[in-house]
């Protein structure tokens, strides 16, 4: 991909000289930043603003890898068919007229598609703003001229966007204001060809890089998608457009019913460690945090020591703290003396710590000083949020001292800024080119302080849970639709899913007999080929209590099937707790498995949790870990805790049957009844694909 | 209080002419915006900077009806003392040394409540930046002069505040900021006199005022403050800082556990129609929202129509609506066809509507009008939300007409603004000035709008359940602590709160003759005096299935109190539905009811609501109908409905027995369950303050 990043030369297909048309925009913003040879490619000039124009891409000399195509979209596939005769490697289209416009531009994107895969040139957008890299000053995009006006302000996150806007509107936004600086901004616009996971991988290996965020609306390859986000040593944070709650509408399981792409996608994110943003500045003031602190361990848990000058901000950052789940450090005692060397006599000391008595007392510079010394030294402290004020009173410490004693002890450190407007926008990016990220607003620096040190995530590669298929299982799933509830539970038993004991019989005589083997009361169900809500149908028979009223409910199930199907019995059993799991296949991510709470709490809250397949005995305990009402697993109303490491099994190996059977649709067990303390599937449905 | 807001002379006691001391910027404050005389007090100067300067106050002429002091807090009593004796109506003392400065300041603060309840003199602060009130230009505050740079910027907006950052360095940030204005912003400190009450008294009648934002620590006299905003007809803010999510320690009910500062005032604030901030920013965000429109109808249900030049700011815009709850509007037939006037042919019109296309074409100008035009007819478009850009390329749409239009359609507009920095300043202020709130994030943008059409309070003042407290309940209410379950019982029972059958029994014949009457199963409790936790006693016996079991039950609960108490013979009742209610005694909002889910969920999320009693049947119906798992009200799994009247009332109930009887401290009925749709309470416990 470096043609597109570092081309030796480019051409220009489409240049124009009329300073309202994009070509115009790109040829002057190539002229502006890109130190290679441009070439001008338009055959209604001999040359544009002193640079010659060349009549066709044939005719451009050497060096030239890249072409920047922006010509109406009829003309497109000549142009790229000419740009591959020529050797060139790669074409940028950024003009529009493609997929997002009607049934003829969907068609006229197919045909891009064939030539690149015929002539192997590969294609950026169509319908996109191309590249901005502000380390490099390219800028191969007809965004406006106006983000350079205050140069390009650098920084190391790297961003992959499907809106124009982001690199258009948005980075002049960012860049004007010269606070948030950014490194590549990659516009994908339809991604005929190349992809966000093909920029991605390129992005996780680029020096310049630090932190890769994207904005994307759809994703193209999930599975691969998720294969880099877990190789990357890079941060990577994500804002997903158009996240919809509804789960599929033609869901048959439950678990299908609860697989909405926002659910499903946040799963197989935070399984993979990436960050979610929710907004575009949020997303930028993620990266920026993140890049800022590149070398904070997954592990730390981020006790955080707050400095304030004003109690109101101590307490409203404590009550951030708490939302987010980010802990308030303990100061030691020893950190609590050489505070009270500046506080006033009868100042107790906590945190947050209000240094606004000692402020007055000492001055601003001793007291901040002698404040981030002493939390930087304890070792309880993993990290400083600090609150400052510029412009207006006497309140200027030395914010670069205080950002190089945080960094000598290794500690990130933060700041949330008021002040006059101009003195607060030089000390915010002047805190921030000395590493120490500047906020406007307590909430979202606390969010950002979150996504620093909430990124623990389990990158073990092992699975700790080998179990292989049988051939049985295999030979189990024939047929299509909802396989019945015995021959799905002989599946999901065969591949040691624990499920509940139970018999098929075909005459009260062995219902009774197998009822008084388990033990009464029992449990009937009548088994229609092909029904799956049993329930619904009045085809189940709970707490069957004694010989005859087995025999009744026999007759009954019997009678209500039109004699179509079997009957089963099982041991009624009741436990301390319902789950529900499950597998389902995501468009985007293929198979995903669900666990979650099941019965009034499934209904209520809908407390669920998605992972993709394949995924780790870790994974799988990490996904349970983050279920909202995870305390009931710890033993709930004296119950014994459950039994975590089966469960995690039972996901691991819900993921392996989706994986090794692309017919398995979707599997349903619901409920996953906990028995002191261990899970057993006592009713479960296996869908296969017609 | 129109001494403080609109004093005919100030005495300014402690003025200094050393412009390191708070006395000299109070006075220069004075000097620039106060438009009656000033009077600066202290023996050490003849004048201050071309002002007579008097030895004391006493010698200070007429008129003059508010003192400002900033004199050392040993100093406060006398010269408090001398301004009541001079005749001077209200006090605000600046000066710091008080309760915030240890257990010597605590008992100067309580020596200047005394002066206060002797002279009637009203006390404001101390400890305080007093007042500034951005119409009249009066700054009555030794905040630093860098105030007046841009003009004080004015707005509807009027806040009190309890941290003096907010009228310090938060106001320097805004006013410089130049986007936000405000009308008054009063600091109350340690409000040892005048507290948030006084003020939101006299700010609700206040004509300069259009809404009204409160940052809060802690409340002086909740239920005045709720009666306060009941009474409001400007919108009220509240951001309260300190919100711990523990319930009272020393609980001994269930309900009291859940109790915790942040769920009772998150109850009684919806109750009363108050919106709350999390942030500073936001609150302003909030608080100038609401100033904008205040003839919205707290019925409106805010289907917003989203005109954006970028399909990603719509989808994310989409996106935030349903993490509010905020509906997208649909629009109709007629906005449709009038949309496709200014679209390419290709482009079907949805909502968010992507308006970039027909830009394209048509220029901004014409399709932003056009677009807006249509949708403020449209009769299902409550609000306008549009995504605007400024400098850099061609989309300055003519919005001072946008706003006109949608304001002459009585539609709320909202701006999502990127930009060029200067420029996007200036038209976020000009836009406003026209009326159109601007946002430079898309999430904040959605929660403000939020916050103005999720309004609707109950506002009705008629009870709907005006059942008295009979006699009988009173006279039950005897002895101290936990009283036990039939006791309990019978006390609601008296007052109409429905309750399980039952009979207490000494004898085993008894318990079996009352079982039979019953029917079995029955339970049988044990009730020994002031045991609250019956079941982890051992004293409970469920599921009693003949008399021969009623009979062993007796006796071995008999053992197990060793012949303490009584026991109680009930039907065993088993529901669709377990709920808990109850009533706490909160700190600041006194006697207040609580609604919730029982059980696994009780457990799991913590689902319940408060309201302060006394409450009308629409209040309770109002905190029913926030319980995020509302949905198992409405028939859970084919059960039927449940009553929620019938709930209501016994809400209604519980808060007025709490209001009749100051000593009952708690009542928790546990678990109340729902029968066929209708609450029985089966186990209760009321307690009793010793």
């Amino acid at each position: 991909m470096n043609f597109f990043f570092k081309p030796s030369g480019i051409a220009l297909i489409g240049a124009s000289a009329n300073p309202l048309k994009g070509g115009f925009s790109i040829l002057n913003n190539l002229k502006i930043g890109f130190d290679g040879p441009i070439y001008p490619v338009n055959p209604r000039y001999e040359e544009i603003d002193g640079l010659r124009c060349y009549p066709s891409v044939a005719e451009v000399p050497d060096p030239v890898d890249l072409a920047i195509v922006f010509v109406p979209g009829s003309r497109a596939p000549e142009v790229i068919r000419a740009c591959a005769g020529r050797g060139i490697k790669g074409v940028m289209i950024e003009s529009g007229g493609f997929a997002e416009a009607g049934p003829r531009g969907v068609a006229l994107q197919e045909t891009l598609k064939d030539i690149a895969r015929e002539t192997g040139i590969r294609l950026w957008g169509p319908n996109c703003m191309g590249l901005v890299d502000a380390k490099r000053g390219y800028v191969f995009s007809f965004v406006s001229g106006v983000i350079w006006e205050g140069g390009l302000k650098t920084g190391e996150t790297s961003l992959i966007v499907q809106s124009g806007m982001l690199s258009g509107a948005f980075l002049i936004d960012i860049m004007t204001h010269g606070v948030m600086g950014i490194s590549k901004v990659c516009s994908i616009g339809n991604k005929c060809d190349v992809n966000e996971c093909d920029l991605l991988e390129y992005l996780i290996d680029d020096p310049d890089t630090g932190v890769v965020g994207l904005y994307l609306e759809g994703i193209a390859d999930g599975r691969r998608f998720l294969d880099l986000c877990r190789r990357s040593l890079k941060p990577i944070v994500v804002l997903k457009g158009g996240q919809s709650a509804r789960g599929a509408a033609a869901a048959m399981s439950h678990t299908a019913s609860m697989a909405g792409d926002a659910a499903v996608l946040r799963g197989v994110l935070d399984q993979v460690g990436v960050t979610m943003a929710s907004d575009f500045k949020e997303m930028m003031d993620i990266c920026r945090t993140l890049a800022a602190f590149p070398d904070v361990s997954p592990q730390n848990p981020g006790r955080m020591a707050i400095l304030t000058y004003t109690g109101g901000a101590g307490i409203v950052s404590a009550d951030f703290m708490e939302r987010e789940g980010l802990p308030l450090a303990d100061l030691s005692a020893e950190t609590t003396d050489r505070l009270k060397t500046v506080f006033p006599e009868w100042m107790p000391v906590g945190n947050p710590v209000d240094l606004w008595p000692a402020v007055e007392q000492h001055g601003a510079d001793k007291t901040y000083a002698a404040a981030v010394a002493a939390v930087a030294d304890d070792p309880g402290v993993d990290g400083i949020f600090i609150h400052a004020f510029t412009g207006g009173f006497a309140l200027n410490p030395d914010i670069p001292g205080l950002v190089k004693t945080a960094r000598a002890a290794g500690k990130p450190i933060f700041c949330w800024l008021l002040g006059r407007r101009e003195d607060a926008r030089q000390l915010q990016i002047e805190a921030q080119e000395q590493g120490m990220p500047v906020f406007r607003e307590i909430g979202r620096a606390v969010v950002c302080m979150r996504a620093l040190f909430g990124r623990e995530r389990t990158n073990a590669v092992e699975s700790g849970d080998d179990a292989a298929i049988p051939d049985a299982a295999a030979s189990e799933l024939s047929g299509e639709g909802v396989l019945d509830e015995h021959r799905s539970k002989r599946i999901l038993s065969l591949c040691g899913i624990p499920t509940v004991s139970e018999t098929v019989v075909s005459t009260p005589r062995d219902a009774v007999a197998a009822a008084e083997q388990f033990g009464f009361p029992v449990v009937l169900k009548g088994l229609p080929p092909g029904e799956v809500h049993k329930t619904e149908a009045g085809l189940v028979r709970l707490g069957v209590a004694d010989a005859g009223a087995v025999g009744t409910a026999f007759q009954e199930l019997t009678a209500g099937m039109a004699g179509r199907g079997e009957i089963l019995v099982q041991p009624h059993v009741s436990g301390d707790l319902e789950l529900i799991v499950g597998l389902v296949r995501d468009a985007q991510f293929g198979p995903c498995v669900m666990c979650g709470f099941g019965g009034v709490l499934a209904e209520a809250v809908g407390d669920v949790r998605f992972a993709a397949a394949p995924l780790t005995m870790a994974e799988a305990l990490d996904a349970i870990g983050r279920l909202k009402a995870q305390r009931l697993l710890d033993g709930f109303r004296g119950a014994p805790p459950v039994d975590r490491d089966a469960l995690a099994r039972i996901l691991v190996r819900l993921g392996g049957l989706g994986l090794a059977f692309p017919r398995i649709r979707e599997i349903d067990i619901n409920p996953l009844i906990i028995q002191n303390g261990r899970p057993v599937a006592v009713d479960a449905a296996v869908i296969l694909s017609p």
